[in-house]
């Protein structure tokens, strides 16, 4: 989203969690990564401030170094709060749609984080789908006065958060959103932009 | 601290909970009130936008349409996160501090919210200090990469959090932050603004 947010052509390549080779050569063990000419970047927010600073005369991820500082709490905000509760959600149905060579890999490593098996993390799905939407209290009256977290058009704050959701339904049918939150109109407007680009990848429906 | 970063003059009025006839005129049962000539606005959010809106020529509250909502954003959060939190902190001492007048007031309106006793609310308090610097951990990271939470310079969104911390001081010692925690150096660095404005207010010392 923030590609097509700078209006730059890329190529995106299918990546899967135990291809450590792929993304070795650019210094990184996690994805995302960006490779542009002979530069390269990893981690959403360092591509982001380096899409910016690179590409200043296209649109704007950040209105200015406020509106930057900002956007970094949104995101620690997000990654600290959010990012938890949706896992919990989705994390069986990873586990599921997982190609066969990543799954020991993910049980694995996750468990260990976690301190507890998969099935013990999700728990009870009602409890995490309403805990997830608990989490996201704040964001609401937000959108009740602007169209975007970033005021009257999308920023990285927007993408941030809507890349959670966009991550859900590749993998989950779990209805997520209610339609009358506001949240479930935020999303829909960016599932419509450049061209429905979102809402063309593959997936599950959002109004399952 | 919004007033002053506008460098608008004033006088600020003492008022007590229960003085609710000194702010009747003006349709508010809730501090904070401004009275601006034949204007009056209450609520601090809105406050900050008329300031923003009737003087614009002088220093914004906010840099610009997204940097105001990302603000909105801060401020639904440190009211839903935060103040919740450090209310649990400061409970017993604001109420021993109060005037006999406002006691019984202070008393039933918050049990009633709380749905328990001052007393059960405040609960354990090491475990209260411990839950409201959790409670901050997404702001940690902003400032350690910018001296504010609006970037280069104070903006709405610091004001805001900061007003919690001023509140603490002026009703307990309780030692909220350590020293080396990278909120204590920014609250340092707002407690010495506009001349010390905020370290000149009565209340106990932060280094307490």
């Amino acid at each position: 989203m923030a590609l097509k947010h700078k209006g730059l052509e890329f190529e995106a390549l299918p990546w899967r969690f135990t291809e450590k080779e792929a993304i070795a050569p650019y210094k990184s063990s996690t994805v995302p990564v960006l490779v542009d000419g002979d530069q390269s970047v990893y981690d959403s927010w360092a591509i982001a401030l380096y899409l910016d600073e690179v590409y200043p005369s296209r649109p704007r991820l950040f209105g200015g170094t406020e509106a930057r500082a900002l956007a970094d709490f949104f995101c620690q905000w997000a990654v600290k709060s959010v990012h938890p509760a949706i896992l919990r959600v989705l994390i069986l149905d990873i586990y599921e749609k997982l190609h066969a060579r990543d799954k020991a890999y993910f049980r694995e490593s996750r468990e260990k984080r976690f301190g507890m098996t998969l099935k013990q993390f999700a728990g009870d799905q009602k409890g995490a789908v309403a805990a997830f939407r608990g989490a996201l209290e704040p964001v609401r009256p937000v959108l009740v006065q602007n169209a975007f977290l970033s005021g009257n058009g999308p920023g990285f704050a927007d993408y941030i958060l809507f890349g959670m959701f966009q991550w859900a339904r590749t993998v989950s049918p779990t209805r997520l959103l209610e339609p009358d939150d506001p949240i479930y109109a935020w999303r829909e407007r960016l599932l419509k932009m450049y061209d429905g680009y979102a809402w063309k990848a593959k997936g599950y429906p959002v109004w399952a």
